[in-house]
């Protein structure tokens, strides 16, 4: 059994199905009966849980509130704003109608046709436009600005191929949308949030981002900015993590926003979005693991210390009982979620492989010999590695275990990231190391037209023109495929 | 404007209209531009979290994790369970394409017609059919039950009429989905929850709650037994809160999901589901709030109490920030959720009717007699009484008025229900009663008919088959409408 549950593909082998095996054999998600929509199982969800509770917190000591906006969006809206209707309109679930009847030859229900909509709705697949036409009612001063909304909602986009988490036809995420009086403040809240999602990125999943603004070609529909956090998955690919997104008055003007400003003007609102979804689960799977399974950062693990006790006979469970349930406890005062499992119908090389499947970051275990010398065994996820302890002061260790495994685990992403970023001048050297993957900074000459034929060409888009950089990254240079000027090199790579 | 902001229609005027007043003028939640379809603001929204947060920690101490199941549900899988069909799959969201395109005569989008899906999807009214499908493939052996999963979601049903909190096309909810090996065991899980909804309606909400079994008629479509929590709202009407489904075998047999048991036999499993949605939002406003607007109980209420400063000059005002201040730290870091409101641009009489019309438990106001006096006005909500205190130990007096808040305002309602619960014994009386609102306590003969002809007549329907009653109540009788023997008195009353 401890074989079965441990056998994952490696990820040298074919990475894409050890993603799979993995989001499947850890039970954090499954392929529901419904094309492209998936099942979230309790432990995946207890992840994601983890990663809301702080997001949230988060959000709200930046003065955002929570609200709840309708899933379904009139069909008409959609058209409203020019460009957000072309990038987002086409794939999406379209209800037409609202009642159901018994099939005339009683083989079950059909669709009532006596019950068509007048007029379509659309599953949101975001919800910038019925939250604008919220907000005409909610505005007419400056008095009324700013508003600070965020939604936690599932959206659905009918992806034709979904993977796990990583792009599924209905998924969870947030969704921010504010307005604000004037250019600056909407500027400064859309730059602000991005922060916002590379803090969590860093700090809580331990996943290194490169905060920077996009490309006209991978803007947000409707957007005049979108800014990104980008992070390297352990296989050479980008995924992107989180979009904030200016987007100047176009909603405010699609439905008629406008308030009263300071000088008795009218004036059109300026608009923000911004959000990150289940798909951080996919970020922080294929940053951090490996072939055992799960590592997962302490910050974000629904188990963060398993203690396992081994035993020859009663009498021996009970002495370890009472020594690990005292140890179990002053854990979890501190704060710290501790699994005792001292379960008699698994065998501890089971539960081993479990956990070690599982991610739980820290493991405790205790035989017969430890209980005499007073010590236990403490194997830490991130490195494998084992090391007999004395359980005086163990409390203590294990919380700074867990502050050094958050750190490591960091620093270990972060190097990758570092070793597997390189500078290219030509277009031959980019079409060469674009095949082994990484991020690559290099010049281009800043068109739409270049961009595509690179996209078209090698499968590399443009993740971001970086907010920080080297100053040699700065300094001007020559397209790489057109040899025309280019103000900065930008960040290119193959991405999920 | 303090005039405006509390124009409320009456309660003795419309009660009806009080209600729909108070939801939007207290920014809880509007009618969205979706038929049916509201925008809970974030105000409601932050009530509604509050409530989340509470339950969820109760539902994981009695053991439970949540996950998430998907949206659309195969139109075939509603026809598997046939009682369930007939009570849920006629009024409901059809999603039947997956495409728009580009009107040709570029007038917007239209529905791309060969873009149809081959089996049509609904928009979840409630999981049991997805959730059971899943489940199939989580159950072999005994070993894997209890499964003891919720749901945060939102849900739909195409209600024709519908009303702000209280039904509405889109609502969001809670669904608890429990698998069991034997019949007993799902019948506890079902009245265990029913208890911790109960716990919860009276020990957060305030709200006093029946707690007892549904008649056949009244019972969730696909259950064998229906419990129930039952509140009576100012107005003399019946609010079902909350319900708790033992399902026994029959979706289990519908999905065809078997164990083995300890035996080694396969055996169906056995079900329970459980559900409160933001229907509790109604009940919570219909309980307690008068002609002045919102009163919160202290335990749900975003902000617990304001601090609004009355002020001449700078000078006066800085000495009450300071002062303020720190009793605002103070209660702050007692957990209690302060606002300290010294804005400019409302005048204090503003504030007073908006922070009354938000129901804030408690509010503390302080002058330059006061500062001077080392005194503070305290006002409670729930009374309107204003008392000056002195600031020596004002934390704890105001933690303990909160306490006694939350109190008083579950004993009012009590009260209220007690006044109008009566027991009548023969119909004439019960058609009376019935005008005059209230639970009545009557002999029923036990039938679906005679049950079905008192809601005809009277549109009176029997909210439940109390857990708890007086001797009097449970000794046999005569059914009042039709003289056949009626083992006890159950629980009569419009409803909502």
């Amino acid at each position: 059994m401890a074989k079965e549950l441990k056998e994952l593909t490696k990820r040298s082998e074919n990475y894409s199905q050890w993603y799979n095996d993995l989001v499947v054999k850890a039970d954090l998600a499954e392929q529901s009966a419904v094309r492209g929509c998936m099942v979230i199982k309790p432990y995946g969800y207890a992840i994601w849980e983890k990663m809301q509770r702080q997001l949230d917190d988060m959000f709200k000591e930046t003065g955002h509130v929570n609200a709840y906006f309708p899933l379904l969006i009139p069909k008409s809206y959609l058209s409203r704003e020019a460009d957000h209707v072309e990038g987002f309109a086409k794939e999406c679930a379209v209800v037409t109608h609202y009642r159901l009847k018994n099939a005339p030859d009683g083989s079950g229900v059909v669709v009532d046709p006596a019950a068509r909509l007048e007029e379509e709705l659309i599953i949101r697949p975001t919800s910038e436009t019925i939250i604008w036409s919220t907000y005409k009612n909610w505005i007419q001063s400056y008095r009324d600005l700013p508003i600070l909304c965020n939604q936690w909602a599932n959206v659905m986009r009918w992806e034709m191929r979904t993977r796990l988490f990583l792009r599924t036809a209905e998924f969870l995420w947030q969704e921010g949308h504010t307005a604000h009086a004037t250019r600056e403040e909407a500027e400064e809240e859309a730059q602000r949030m991005l922060h916002v999602y590379g803090n969590f990125a860093e700090k809580y999943m331990a996943v290194p981002v490169v905060k920077g603004v996009k490309s006209a070609n991978e803007r947000f529909a409707g957007a005049l900015d979108t800014y990104t956090i980008e992070a390297l998955m352990q296989d050479g690919k980008a995924l992107q993590s989180g979009t904030s997104h200016f987007l100047g008055q176009n909603f405010a003007k699609a439905f008629d926003v406008q308030f009263v400003d300071k000088e008795n003007q009218l004036q059109y609102v300026w608009a923000t979005s911004w959000g990150v979804s289940t798909r951080l689960m996919g970020a922080l799977i294929m940053t951090h693991s490996d072939d055992n399974g799960l590592v997962l950062p302490p910050k974000l693990a629904p188990i963060q210390v398993v203690i396992v006790p081994i035993y020859k006979n009663e009498e021996q469970l009970a002495a370890l009982n009472e020594k690990l349930g005292a140890i179990a406890n002053k854990l979890k005062a501190m704060g710290i979620s501790v699994k005792y499992d001292n379960a008699d119908n698994k065998r501890p090389g089971f539960k081993f492989a479990e956990y070690e499947l599982k991610g739980v970051p820290v493991r405790l275990v205790m035989g017969g010999r430890d209980l005499e010398n007073n010590t236990m065994e403490v194997m830490r996820r991130d490195t494998l590695e084992k090391q007999t302890v004395t359980c005086d002061g163990i409390e203590e260790y294990v919380k700074n275990l867990l502050d050094e495994i958050q750190e490591n685990i960091f620093q270990k992403a972060l190097k990758y990231r570092e070793e597997n970023t390189t500078k290219v001048d030509t277009y031959e050297e980019f079409k060469e190391q674009i095949e082994k993957g990484g991020f690559i900074l290099a010049h281009w000459d800043g068109t739409p037209e270049t961009e595509e034929r690179i996209k078209e060409e090698t499968k590399a888009t443009i993740r971001c023109i970086p907010f920080e950089a080297d100053e040699e990254s700065l300094t001007p240079g020559k397209c790489m495929v057109t040899g025309k000027p280019s103000a900065r090199r930008v960040l290119f790579a193959r991405a999920y």
